[in-house]
């Protein structure tokens, strides 16, 4: 099949994030993170060398010269296999959601932070991640790469998180806060949401409004000169991995 | 004082690992990565624009131009300030380390997981990390930024591991391995060695003798087909609070 200038241009539009979600469709790169999501998600296009096809065995892919797939690729080192899926339709799982333990994320910024904590929800098998609407899009390439393939089975949803737990009463709602209880001290729940806030400014007061229960990660010593604060990846590892230790 | 082009390309030198090594100094860029070091190192020379010294009070500062301070500078964003300091000589510590809880780092390679390891470092109170010989140097300019200024509290060592665990005797030495036992239900002492492995190859074969109690993170639920494996600085702060959850 005979790539058209159009068709690479279209996948390169992809980098935006008004473009995929007019699309509705996103994009793998990379010899890894093809094969870490290729089975996952309905499959629009594979893009690919005839180097690398020779490589790799694996069928309904267009070959492309180098220079075509630099002009697709939204990556600074170049690659030698692009796969342009369709977005999945989760729906907002809500009737499973409210008996598991989930994940909210309340305007994560990072690619990196969102990539690292897609990876950590699929090691500790948190299934559903719900996202504020001003959370980083996790079908942003580099996030993509970043969940090291975590991302084809961690399911996100974005919605209005005051909303979401406006609808779902008497469901816990966990926050980590600088002035929170212990949270080795604390009773958790083995369901509701996990609330993990902005780099910079925590949880949003809006979504605060909303917290049941405010967890803090102890410093050692306590009361201790340390950093500010852990980052967001960091902290997320603690906590889930704390509910799930209870959990065992 | 006036700021010669010798001393300009000095100070970009410093980006260097071997130039490092050779003036046993090192560099800070930006206002926070400034501020978050200052006092805790020995000064050598502090480089700003005219704008940034009126706007921040400081002594000792040597005033260049926007074009000098791009020249000094190792960061892609444009900065207004850089510190040099002199490497501080913590000595091996040992004598310490055997009555606390320590870190030490077999590999590992990333900068910015490494600054993030100095920040778990800082926020449990470990005061000490001790680095194998080919682990990213400490003093590179990302990692130093990715500390978030933790570097100021805690001490790195570079030294040979299989060397420091054969002469510390009866000392623990903790790792983590895929086949480890499940960290929560395995006594954990106070005192002794965490290792973190490579990011690729985890814990080398020579380091790997020394290690008197394999440790695994559980993924949930267990045996569920998950992630290969943490990020080496999830892992580093799942297991680390682990610890000091102990200690409380």
């Amino acid at each position: 099949m005979e790539v058209s200038n159009g068709i690479i241009k279209w996948v390169h539009s992809l980098a935006q994030k008004k473009n995929r979600d007019r699309e509705r469709c996103f994009v793998a790169e990379g010899t890894k993170c093809v094969f870490d999501t290729l089975g996952a998600f309905r499959l629009r296009g594979l893009f690919c060398t005839e180097n690398w096809l020779r490589a790799h065995n694996v069928e309904r892919a267009s070959v492309v010269s180098s220079v075509q797939i630099e002009r697709m690729s939204m990556l600074k080192t170049p690659t030698e296999v692009i796969a342009v899926y369709e977005m999945p339709d989760y729906g907002a799982g809500l009737s499973e959601a409210v008996n598991n333990l989930n994940l909210a994320l309340d305007g994560v910024q990072d690619p990196g932070n969102l990539g690292t904590i897609i990876r950590i929800a699929d090691w500790f098998g948190i299934r559903d991640v719900y996202c504020s609407m001003n959370t980083v899009d996790v079908y942003n390439p580099k996030v993509v790469q970043a969940t090291m393939g975590a991302i084809s089975r961690v399911r996100t949803h974005y919605c209005d998180l005051p909303g979401l737990f406006h609808s779902l009463k008497d469901v816990p709602v966990f926050g980590t806060f600088l002035n929170g209880c212990n949270m080795y001290e604390e009773e958790l729940d083995s369901k509701g949401f996990i609330v993990m806030g902005n780099e910079g400014n925590g949880i949003s007061p809006e979504v605060e409004r909303y917290v049941t229960k405010r967890l803090h990660i102890p410093s050692y010593p306590a009361g201790g000169l340390t950093s500010e604060s852990l980052n967001v990846g960091m902290a997320t590892a603690i906590v889930v991995s704390e509910f799930r230790r209870r959990m065992i």
